[in-house]
């Protein structure tokens, strides 16, 4: 395969993001990719926050993942900073090609040259396959996620 | 009791905020509430972040709760903006007199204001209570959280 490159998104890559949100068992009930105006609002207001990192990978110049880092400085834990991760998708054509494994270690990189203390994220319960993901990648299953609906 | 005020934190409030992040079953091995400079550093730079609101409840000028609240713009979800709620404390004087539900819905209502589509946080699965208390808010027990220290 050639190579690989992992870059801020810019807002032509928007289509291809959207296209991966709605490609995916949750996302296809919650996205719309026939409009994109909402897609490239938030674009623009997340491109303005230099704690917002929405990354792509690129392969062959075709957009072929993403996931968004947020950096939010805090207190607790003796004023750490903390990353979050959300987002997390792979083409359908690059999965299990272990894509999904760089992309979060760019993120933890990242996370790193901004000393974050910290990176979380939080994934679907019914997300089965997840858990060994990023168990493997060095995360701890130590919490539970609550999501509420405004 | 008397009237009790949720407001965004000052510098002065610091102090009052690391005493209730310490004095908890998981912030007491990871907190230093003898050294306030890593907090102070953080408050500044949380301060400057208009995404960021430390928020702290008052009664009597008195500091009893305390939580962070960050609003992050993202594309998922139609270009959603979500909320996550990190870091809830409530002084012990002050447990169980309804304070946490309070604090919990002025972060809901401010987050509606900021038009947030989702509230989010997570919570140790150690802290057996806190399901029940967020589940009674409204939000739902639906994902599986991870960190990773770095």
């Amino acid at each position: 395969m050639s190579d690989l490159e992992i870059r801020p998104a810019v807002i032509d890559d928007v289509p291809a993001i959207v296209a991966m949100l709605a490609d995916d068992p949750l996302g296809a009930r919650r996205e719309s990719p026939d409009d994109l105006t909402p897609y490239t609002a938030a674009f623009e207001r997340l491109s303005r926050d230099p704690n917002q990192i929405q990354a792509v990978a690129v392969r062959a110049d075709r957009v072929v993942g993403t996931l968004q880092l947020t950096i939010i400085p805090g207190l607790s834990r003796r004023g750490s900073t903390r990353s979050i991760i959300e987002g997390v998708r792979i083409h359908a054509e690059e999965r299990g090609s272990g894509l999904g494994t760089q992309l979060i270690e760019w993120a933890i990189d990242e996370s790193r040259r901004q000393d974050c203390q910290l990176v979380q994220l939080t994934s679907d319960a019914s997300r089965t396959d997840a858990r060994r993901f990023y168990e493997r990648l060095g995360f701890e299953a130590s919490h539970v996620g609550f999501k509420l609906q405004l």
